[in-house]
């Protein structure tokens, strides 16, 4: 993407749901910074736990399961062990059927994003097997409207 | 992404270099598919796998290192354990100190893709710590050429 | 354990069912070889490898699962990314309602094994939420006596 | 193991360096407790923060590394996510070139680990491509004694 469309490095200002994650040994890679697929079991705690926190043991008694349609993440400063991460979550989006989560992650107290992960959460009806998608169950659209930037 | 804008679903015509992966036991989660963070461990294996198999050895003596700027993962179908992936490889654009490859996830035969990874790599110089971005190293960018769709 | 007591390196004769399994950049660490906790992911891969092989899908339909007591791996050389592990598996002991599996590590042809995992396997009901240990499923037990050493 | 002459479950007074790690949705597998060989990320950094505690950035600069001869884990109960887990460290035993670790695992509260981690450290001299055994560094023999049971 050429740097003229690409956007803004985000600031901590823009998320609205914060958990803290600590590090790994196993986080580094050969290079000695975070490899790239542990950001993402980063990501997807940070929006796990959003939920958990906005409904709690509900979620697991839902008929309707979120999975991702797309997942992505833009690195702009390495991170690593053994420093804690903030994750700060907001929905950029709220539809009938799905959610648009950014995740930033922020590491020793910088005000800016060290990287922010996009999500594209899609509801899907976990009774069929086919897992057709499905309108957002009201517990879920509640918690992601309380998250909106 | 609206529907009408989100690119169509790859095939196995449109990638040039190819792997085969194992799954591991691990890579499921508590749904009984793969994980998303794991699905970027295989990204980058293929294209470093294919970068391996075009420059051998050499890659490990240079000066300038490839990282990942940003890097994403769309998902239309899930993929699991225990069936091996194949995964294919193509470059879609080659440019001054970045390349932008995708990487089709393929599991059972399939002509369809079950997922398709998305990563800007950027050439950096590992001789200097601030990592400054450097324009691909010659066998980089022949390899990168050699993948082009 | 004194020197004089550990047990030998074992070698390929050792084992009966193989499999194996391709490397990821994402097993190597900070150090450039495969982080310990990978290790275990090929372990129970291999064991569980061998079960599909004996019984195929009907270990899922069984209303026993299988959870490992105790886990553990002696690291005699390092292996890493990017060539495959041939992956060896032989039982040395089946209990009444336990199996103790033993799983060796080969890679690039070397008879000695570069690392052996040791996993003990206890079987629970699954139907009962406080999973008690109970007696091996006939089908599980008739497999594990086909790779005993 | 015959229960006859297996270690009793450890209890938190054993441990003499603690740290809290927390949980990934990415460490449930496909049973939906942690999978074992995310247990042993954790024994790894347990036993690293511990040796960063006590030396600091000073073993970045040392000629030996500490690598694992042996490393296992035995599951009392089962432990997941979200909740954090705190994490033990006792030196067992502290000698010429090698330390015997242990790491206790407590979720939600309980006096009893509910996993217990052994680990055999050896040091190496890292400017040998072979890696030969060496003598403890003396900051790490300290560092070892320090967190004797």
């Amino acid at each position: 993407m050429p740097a003229s469309v690409r956007p803004p490095r985000p600031t901590r200002a823009e998320f609205v749901h914060w958990t803290t994650s600590t590090t790994r040994w196993a986080d580094m890679d050969g290079f000695g910074h975070m490899n790239n697929a542990r950001y993402f079991e980063l990501i997807d705690t940070a929006i796990d736990l959003h939920l958990q926190d906005a409904i709690g043991g509900a979620v697991d008694t839902l008929d309707q399961i979120g999975l991702f349609a797309e997942i992505g993440c833009r690195f702009f400063q390495e991170v690593g062990y053994p420093a804690p991460i903030d994750l700060g979550v907001v929905a950029d989006h709220v539809g009938r059927s799905s959610i648009i989560y950014r995740v930033g992650f922020f590491q020793g107290g910088s005000e800016e994003a060290a990287a922010e992960g996009r999500a594209v959460m899609v509801y899907v009806d976990n009774t069929d097997p086919a897992r057709p998608s499905t309108a957002l169950p009201d517990v879920v659209r509640r918690a992601a409207e309380s998250v909106r930037g």
